[in-house]
């Protein structure tokens, strides 16, 4: 399990001083980039450099609390399922203990010289095949 | 039926050079806004400042196709229900006829003093009552 | 004399409910853009497309006054300066007749594919010249 | 001397694949925030919850050299004056010794419940001369 940490800057406020919700959305993706580099083990800026793009095709999130300035969010991200050429992803975020949203995405892979999907290179899907919880014991 | 019109800037893009997706979740707000001053007939920036706040609680999005630069998005906006203390929105965009995204959201009522839930006012409640789509014939 | 709008959103706020900095910064490439198909008509997605960069070297900028949410800013564009690889520019900001903010920029024409100045292509120099404010009279 | 550092995250990106101005802007601000937990002792969410702002009123900078995804930038934080109302910063940017920006910015403090200009209460005051380079040496 990868829980990587965010700071809620004065940019990520809104009028109302507290986070606005498309800059949580960003958050997701920073969580991303986190679990390339801290779990995976590769800077997600060399993977993009090398070609290969992870466009959002679907977002659900729920905002179960306010996130406020200066907050520490903690975002726990889980694996839940790796398919040919997609990536469904958990993020679960905190504050103190106290969970602030939940959200899910679907991610395609695409190779970013013809924006087409293309499928996970082996060496990356056995890392997110690594980093997927281990099955339910069965009897 | 409602529909706006938002451009994509060179400040919504991402490194792919498509719009990033937290900015097409922006999008959805700013729709929000116009739907207030051009369907409801009031600007939601006076609505903010009488003290009532609309904070996101749920949000679903399916990207469903590229959003590139200069893209005129038309955004059709449909309220699919008006709870006490709550608002179902929906946001379908499209570029030139071709849907680029779904999406989904759930809105509370909120006091800004107390930033507790709080009935939505009776004159909005009727207007955004107005703009629910007609039920389906019964027989 | 070139003029545009600026429609101040909810996510160009920050917590103090008006309009944050950097995003002003945005408003003034917003205006650049508009500019271009408003003024020197070519729109910049196409001019951009065809491999015509712009980036800001230089930035001065005073904030005379709080934009506030709903504000629409009117910036007045004008040319102060065409070199060979490089544009001066001055946007006045204003909000029913009230200056909010006065900024010029610096900005280099690039060749996108190296990254490397480029001079003006010619039909762009001529209209940006054609753009610049008279010359005060000589006796 | 006060440096902190910031990644640059995929939303801070622009079509060109490199950070958009407004962007670095925000930096600024970032950098502001961790320049006063970092070297004044206080994190700068707790002094504007009590009710002090520090608008920014002037910006002056420049942009030396492009700055790329997954670049850690180096921020170094200079207080150049203190005034009654006001402070004036600079920030000098780089990644691996490469200088990619210079700025000055004057902030004005302003009481966030009147946002008219306040004096610097006292203990500030204290820490932003204290933090003032060493004057040069007189004969």
């Amino acid at each position: 399990m990868f829980t990587t940490t965010i700071l809620v800057r004065f940019g990520d406020l809104d009028a109302a001083g507290i986070a606005y919700y498309p800059n949580l959305v960003n958050f997701l993706h920073e969580a991303f980039e986190d679990f390339f580099v801290g779990h995976l083990g590769r800077p997600f800026p060399e993977v993009y450099a090398e070609g290969l793009g992870f466009p959002t095709v679907k977002l659900e999130m729920e905002f179960l609390s306010p996130v406020h300035y200066g907050d520490q969010v903690d975002i726990r991200v889980t694996v839940e399922r790796v398919g040919r050429s997609s990536l469904h992803m958990r993020y679960q975020g905190s504050v103190k203990g106290r969970w602030v949203f939940n959200a899910r995405t679907v991610a395609v892979i695409v190779d970013m010289k013809t924006f087409r999907p293309t499928p996970l290179p082996s060496w990356l899907r056995e890392r997110f095949q690594a980093a997927l919880p281990p099955a339910p014991p069965t009897e």
